[in-house]
């Protein structure tokens, strides 16, 4: 039996692997291969408009914002965001909560100036800034709102007067979030939405109707909306997949039944890393990450070890980032409580081993 | 039973439909799904090198170029030729030979000056032009090999002095080329090499290394082949499931078998088009596409009849584009010659019907 901990692409529900697999072969009983259908059918186009609307459901989307399926992933949204946003303004505000926040910011330089309101740098990124102030004539405030190398989730979203665009690649559809709060959203799909290949985009229509210069068309969202995501031929599977795992998060509970869940996993990984004297946690308490857990060894020299006897009894996917070090378990949507309890219980056998 | 002429999204091996089913639900007897695996992996880098080999292998591409795998399909292509080699230049080139041809013209007018050194508009693009001079001081020479919705293919690529770049969306991997004629070549994945979701590029190294300005990352070949296409989360479905089909193709005798089988089909379907008193071709008789055939017919009030009466047949996929009407059979790698000849029955039975 495996324990899926990996940080993206991750676990899916098991219904929605088999549903998907039953799609590759025979799609609705069409005859076809959901992987040769065109995109230009009215079936496909039915699922993408269903996609789009269970992610209006799920998150409540408000309906002065556009729900967008692209490509490319959250790197391809670095340089998206400031080609269509900053360009012709005079800066954009970025927070810099650890790497993929650093990936965005260095995106954003080749457009315009950057102003980096707050850092955690000092500290290894364990932490979330809590103060900081954005000047007026920004364009934007960019922030990261789950850091899943470090290990850190924003659970305070500031007002600051400047549109705020969130990296929510990690942390969407986990917990319940206020949309109205944000003035675009986007999320690499691998995480809660689906598999590697699509790219989520929540965007308050008055942000794009501001954009009056020319973009590249794959590269302007109002393309994306104005032609209901099927500009060209999109990630038809992604998209049809995560439909299938959209529908499914709809059943057990939505966002709200599953932030329940996904509380219950990381409290219960957070407890054991705190009692086991062999573990310490990487992140601030006030600001671990319920997605992306991150600890270490006190003792640096037994890690190896650590990971060597997980593996052996089925954990997949601790080991931590390269630059970070120690373990990431990655607490997702779909990994099942008990995936936890096995964790927990190998932390516990091996501090048993070590300590007698 | 049905018989899939779709233009793409399309048909794939029934073969590389199973094993791709297969590894949703266990992937290579790992207890996961190619869904929930790592893509830093090594055995998911394995695959993406697996396929860049295989391209290699098929097309015979030489070591002085690279093989990349990108997302957003061929009109992401279509702005990051020229962010990459027309900014900073006088002026790109352009054949005007269809549809897709404008789409990337259009896209290349945003970042410099375009010449469009030939175009067959002035018949609906039922041709392809063939004397046309490129100047000197132009970056490239941008040309459509197949033109997936006028049905016309380009047999002769002409040696013009300046890189020749050229989209190969529909036509790659159904017939030999000589690489070394291109510098670069992309091709949208969904016709000949896997599901909709991922893009081919083969690139000279040389005309990388020409750029010298800063390109933003996702839009940088240079990044690509740098990281070895794993800059960021790639489409990891789609790229595994174009290492099967490309297999299934090297087991079919490579580009070289299949070309042969290529030509029969389109000899096959034109042949009838041209026997049968209700149809008629589209495109000149030199320039006809062996991949996609566009036909009409001669009384175009009863298209309608004719598609029905193919419908219920079980023919799929042969309406023509809405600019073009009439229909349109794609005939891809995987598109079994049975096909075909059924579609040669069933124009055979409604000429029949229509002349008793």
């Amino acid at each position: 039996m495996k324990h899926n901990f990996g940080a993206g692409p991750c676990i899916l529900p098991s219904s929605v692997m088999q549903q998907a697999a039953d799609a590759v072969l025979n799609w609705n009983d069409s005859g076809l291969s959901i992987l040769e259908v065109s995109h230009r059918s009215p079936e496909f186009e039915e699922v993408v408009l269903k996609t789009q609307l269970l992610v209006r459901e799920l998150l409540n989307v408000p309906k002065n914002y556009s729900v967008l399926c692209l490509q490319g992933g959250a790197s391809t949204q670095f340089s998206m965001i400031p080609m269509n946003f900053l360009q012709g303004k005079t800066i954009a505000s970025y927070l810099d909560t650890g790497y993929f926040a650093q990936k965005a910011i260095k995106e954003a330089r080749l457009f315009g100036d950057v102003e980096i309101v707050g850092s955690s740098r000092d500290k290894d990124y364990a932490y979330i800034p809590d103060h900081y102030h954005v000047q007026h004539a920004s364009a934007y405030l960019h922030v990261t709102s789950n850091n899943t190398i470090e290990g850190t989730e924003i659970f305070d979203f500031h007002d600051t007067g400047v549109p705020l665009i969130c990296d929510m690649s990690s942390d969407i559809f986990s917990r319940k979030i206020n949309v109205r709060d944000f003035d675009l959203i986007y999320a690499g799909a691998q995480k809660n939405m689906g598999p590697a290949g699509m790219t989520l985009v929540i965007v308050k229509n008055d942000l794009l109707d501001s954009v009056k210069h020319q973009v590249p068309s794959m590269s302007d969202y109002r393309i994306y909306r104005d032609n209901q995501s099927m500009f060209n031929t999109p990630p038809v599977f992604a998209i049809y997949v995560s439909m299938l795992n959209l529908l499914w998060l709809k059943n057990e509970g939505g966002v709200e039944g599953i932030e329940i869940q996904n509380k219950k996993k990381a409290q219960m990984l957070y407890a054991e890393i705190d009692r086991n004297s062999l573990f310490v946690g990487n992140a601030n308490l006030a600001h671990r990450s319920r997605m992306n857990v991150t600890f270490r060894m006190r003792n640096p020299e037994i890690e190896s070890d650590f990971l060597a006897f997980a593996s052996e009894r089925g954990m997949v996917g601790i080991k931590g980032y390269r630059t970070v070090g120690g373990f990431r378990a990655s607490l997702y949507n779909a990994l099942p409580l008990h995936s936890v309890k096995a964790l927990v219980k190998v932390m516990q056998e091996f501090e048993a081993l070590q300590t007698q």
